[in-house]
């Protein structure tokens, strides 16, 4: 981040319809296979990623791959998440596995195993998606989010815990009051802090980290409290209606205690305002850089960036 | 279930360690690939599920696959999920997708259009996994659980919301008591009731069903008080404790009721009672199918059945 000057993560939610550069969706090959759709999709997909990505390399420390739209894809999706996480990595980006995964323990480690550093089997070692960052679903406990924590610190990743998202619904469940105080998103911002104390570096940043939504500013502070060592991960900003101008709480330990990640407003820039869409992206991506470095260099406490 | 006298599912969760029948290990092929293990794996796995499937089929309703298990073997494990899914259809079973998954709408419809019915793209119809049922986590709130609904519904498929988790931590987050009443899982069952009201069938069953775990009887009859349409999906039976016989409760509404879920305690019989795995599955199988039907007829509550 401190080498980038930046905290963005580009989001990549590839919509099969919204598509750059143009992809020849008319050509035909010979035989009628079941999968030539998906396997069409996906060769579309990963061009896109990689364009994307390509446009945007310089702006941002991180890509976030939403895995709903590669699993929308099949076998063939899950070779193109792989190869656009290759992609991102070969240009010295972070990658974030977003598949928000949460299961009973057993399940909970296959998923890590999937997702980061990969298993040994009778069959071989099974090679892992190699992701920094994953995020999780903590609905079903500390039982639950144990397996990827112990993942992650093996493969030395990092867990990014859904504390309040950026949702409407996200007031349905996580912001119930409990009884004796707080609402339902505190006291998974309780667990998130004791879980990641082991896991706190140099820096004074734990390798668990929180998803806050960029929407609601006003509970950023609150979680910084309560969640002092804690990247935060900070969806919602540009098409779900979020400022980064107003995201400074986040940066209250230092300059690395926010990732601010955008999507469509990236991949669609061009919509709004005209140009290319990698010049648009290149741009956007660019405005929300010094936004976000601009305002994080006004946080209360400045340790050491180095993670 | 009427057919089968059976509200068995079987639960897939095949761990590569641990297969059957005899799966060649040994056995290598011509050039070395990268992939070759996950390939491996995902092989004997599809043999594997098969043959489970195979053994039990007549004393189960459906079967339910964890979706972490694939995830872990890529895309040779996405293709080896559709083949079992496949199979399982093929021999007059119900499919249940157990991924948990839950994101914001557009990429819980993405997720929703993957293991349901499919979407149009510009690459021609993009195939979904059909299943008939899929587990979904209602921490993001009732926009998280829309879309899922929305593309059951059109399709003939139902929806299994985490209400009560079978898992010990499942009291970290679930077992939370809310400020004006009752914990966080029961305001999750009243959003399930909810949900569900537009979706009731003759016998009085709704499209949105909820998992209420079987490792703790005492909440089964305050769930079906506050869900008193939905479908139970019930795991925990077996490996994780839970007995058949003390699940009555789940059936008030009718046989059709409740759907009791056994993964290990199927798969692993032999490994308790000797003979072959298939006869020791089949005799496991078949013994908790007894036993439910047995219990489900002592229900206050004797509806007809056909859903």
């Amino acid at each position: 981040m401190a080498e980038r000057e930046s905290q963005i993560v580009l989001g990549l939610d590839p919509d099969p319809g919204a598509l750059w550069p143009p992809h020849g969706v008319a050509k035909e090959g010979g035989a009628a296979e079941v999968s030539r759709p998906a396997e069409r999709a996906a060769t579309a997909v990963l061009a896109h990623c990689r364009a994307v990505i390509d446009a945007t390399a310089q702006a941002v420390v991180a890509v976030k791959l939403q895995l709903a739209r590669f699993e929308l894809l099949g076998a063939p999706g899950w070779a193109a998440l792989a190869a656009v996480a290759a992609h991102a990595r070969s240009l010295g980006l972070l990658v974030i596995a977003d598949g928000k995964r949460g299961d009973i323990d057993v399940s909970a480690g296959a998923y890590a195993a999937a997702l980061l550093g990969g298993a040994d089997s009778p069959f071989g070692r099974l090679d892992g998606l190699g992701a920094d960052l994953v995020t999780v679903n903590p609905l079903m406990g500390v039982d639950a989010l144990a397996p990827f924590v112990a993942a992650a610190r093996a493969s030395g990743a990092g867990v990014l815990v859904l504390v309040r998202t950026s949702n409407p619904g996200a007031a349905d469940v996580e912001d119930l009051n409990v009884e004796g105080g707080g609402a339902v998103w505190e006291r998974i911002a309780v667990i998130v802090d004791r879980l990641g104390a082991a896991g706190v570096g140099a820096a004074g940043l734990s390798d668990v980290g929180a998803v806050v939504g960029a929407t609601e500013p006003g509970h950023l502070a609150r979680a910084r409290e309560l969640m002092p060592c804690a990247t935060f991960l900070l969806p919602g900003v540009g098409a779900q209606g979020g400022r980064v101008e107003d995201l400074a709480a986040a940066f209250a330990p230092g300059r690395a205690g926010g990732l601010v990640t955008a999507s469509r407003s990236i991949a669609g820039a061009y919509l709004a305002s005209g140009g290319t869409p990698e010049g648009a992206a290149r741009a956007e991506a660019e405005r929300l850089r010094e936004s976000a470095w601009e305002i994080s260099g006004e946080g209360v406490d400045r340790r050491p960036l180095a993670l």
